[in-house]
């Protein structure tokens, strides 16, 4: 593979068009949307929009005549398109941490009453800390056991122990993806729940939540679906369970009647239960400008679907870059699999020691990637804006980093706050 | 008092000045700032350069070089200013609902701790539903009880089996304000911690958490703080309270180290454990731009202070636009108090059977307001950026549509989702 290959893969791709929607800052290659997505240039327009014409002008009487009472629905039934959700399913809320605190209650809830014997959660031991974070604090809370194991060892574990299965579809270190299907399957027949958190799916990889007859599901809004730095949330419930439980956030925004002002709790129906507080409206109105854009690849997926079509370019990106990389770069290890089946849309290396330097050297020369303490040198490839040639590019750029040793500049090795 | 009346004292408003802050469309006389605060001059221009420059050009570099990583304790902090609490105690986070289950939860966790046998939360009946519905939320999973009275009979209800007394200092619906810092201190005589929700105090009214000795304390950023329709919430603990516990909301931003990646919840020092997750930057950058426009009254305060200097005009706007409406509109009977010392910054009234068309009229003529289930027609009055011909003028006009007839049309009796 030559970089003049990469660029004629680039001439064929019948989603390079995707590109035009992104403002892409020169002299950047950003291999880091899987952190935080690029800009899409509707969304500074309609960011100014919504603050000078809906809120400037239209003050309180945007609720109805903006229509931002029925933001979380209306952008969650978009989201809902891309994870195999049907519409009035999932809503857009609150941050993916506090989404898990509300389907990880609800199942809970739902164990305790159906199946009161079954105490534990099973996780997987690398699971992104926030999710685990949350299931030990419900689990303390609840008399629970947070049981955490690597990813070939959880179907062996499920029990009749076992309340409620909670991974994270992509793990965000190593890049692997679980068989969502599968492991639901091997849940259910064991008796137990599901948690699906989609933070690096949402956008970036095909999910079937029906097909796969998951139970509950959370995501984030500003990776693949580039809504924006702290963008709003989403979370999804099966019909069988969404009007059975309310969480333990029992906000107004998630009453059947809220502007009733009626002391007691009661519930909506269904999903738009899961709302707590007040729609953070600026920040839906930019998501939507985010999923807009992943929804956009169905007109260029030649019908194929527009997350297929994402899915193999997302692949071949990957494996460019994976190969590339192990041809040039000996001294990194790949931790991200190299069975497509297996891999999320990021790779992922390992140095035991200079992961973090190198990754601050890549970004002095604007090749934007991350560092996940301890070893991890991540870089997510988001084929609604990146090239094959720029694969090809990172690939250099890091072999270049390493051959000529440009990582050991002190300057590199400054911690900042945010890797 | 005539209308020149009311313009002599604008002439005379040393904070007339801090009306220049905002975008006032034109044709519109707004009495809604305590549902959502008006646009100040300076968001639109900050939000877009979060989005164009820190987000479309700085990417995810931002968190560091933008200082969005900090936005949380920078914005609190501020606030802080506005409540009588000392920088380092107040971040901004989540909704107002989403606050308050940490906060309760975390009082409940001391309860459990130093006073099991207590197992009471003491509110008031008419307390704003979110609070309510959270409180019973939390309630009925860790076995307390919800006690709700009316204002008066609080002080009598404390007693060795009250946990905790949650109040809104200034009442959403009646407009009276309690009294903090003696119904802190007969909690405290009676053993129980208190929870305060400063929804319509913070930016409204002059609030001294230290001074009071409160235990706890929420906030909203949408209303006088002037952040935007749903900006971001804050959250207070008293430093003998805020590194004692760890509220259930464990997610990765209250963590002592988040990017260390570690499975275990460690929480961070202080207030900054009652962070959940990644922070809504674009909101909280317009939260900034609206605080900043009531910490401007300092200058303006002629050394009594910017929060007295605000209230002192706020009481007197309030005042004016009661006596008025007294005056020319005997169907409607006042439910805010006309002592100043228990009123907040808003005056409200109420009729058994016309409220809600009447508001639909007002509206209809330019002059918002809003309608609160069942009776209540409610007034702000935020001194920031309304005059006292705009309270003059706002009185003329309920006169009018109620001696004319008006608020008859059948159009004005159609239901909106938000009233």
């Amino acid at each position: 593979m030559t970089r003049n290959d990469a660029l004629a893969l680039d001439a064929q791709d019948p989603l390079a068009a995707l590109r035009e929607q992104f403002v892409l800052p020169s002299g950047v290659l950003y291999l880091d949307g899987n952190s935080l997505g690029v800009m899409p240039k509707a969304t500074a327009a309609r960011v100014q929009q919504v603050v000078t014409q809906e809120w400037g002008v239209g003050l309180i009487r945007s609720w109805n005549s903006a229509g931002w009472i029925t933001l979380p629905q209306r952008v969650g039934d978009k989201i809902a398109r891309l994870v195999g959700a049907a519409p009035g399913e999932l809503v857009v809320a609150d941050s993916t941490s506090v989404n898990l605190f509300k389907v990880l209650s609800a199942a809970l809830n739902i164990t305790a009453a159906d199946a009161p014997q079954r105490k534990t959660i099973l996780s997987e031991r690398s699971n992104f800390p926030t999710d685990l974070y949350i299931a030990e604090a419900l689990c303390r809370e609840r008399g629970f056991e947070l049981q955490l194991a690597e990813p070939d060892e959880l179907p062996g574990l499920l029990n009749e122990r076992t309340a409620v299965l909670m991974l994270t579809h992509v793990n965000y270190r190593s890049g692997r993806m679980h068989d969502m299907a599968a492991l639901t399957a091997a849940a259910h027949a064991a008796g137990a729940l599901t948690v699906w958190d989609l933070a690096h799916s949402a956008g970036a990889v095909p999910v079937d939540l029906h097909g796969a007859d998951a139970d509950f599901a959370i995501g984030c809004g500003y990776k693949y679906l580039n809504g924006g730095p702290g963008a709003p949330a989403f979370v999804w419930a099966h019909p069988r369970h969404a009007g059975r439980f309310w969480q333990p956030l029992a906000g107004w925004m998630g009453h059947a009647a809220p502007f009733e002002f009626t002391p007691g709790y009661r519930p909506a129906d269904g999903i738009s239960r899961y709302l707590c507080g007040t729609p953070a409206v600026l920040s839906l109105a930019a998501l939507e400008c985010g999923v807009d854009t992943v929804l956009a690849a169905e007109a260029h997926s030649q019908g194929r679907g527009g997350m297929a079509a994402l899915r193999a370019k997302s692949l071949a990106l990957t494996r460019l870059f994976a190969e590339r990389v192990q041809a040039g770069c000996p001294q990194l290890s790949l931790v991200s699999p190299s069975d497509d089946a297996m891999r999320g849309s990021q790779v992922c290396l390992t140095h035991p020691e200079i992961g973090y330097p190198v990754i601050q050297a890549l970004i002095a020369r604007g090749v934007i990637g991350d560092f996940r303490a301890p070893d991890v040198l991540r870089f997510g490839f988001t084929p609604l804006y990146l090239r094959f040639v720029d694969a090809w590019d990172a690939a250099e750029h890091l072999r270049q980093v390493l051959a000529s040793g440009e990582w050991q500049r002190p300057e590199f090795r400054q911690r900042h706050a945010v890797t």
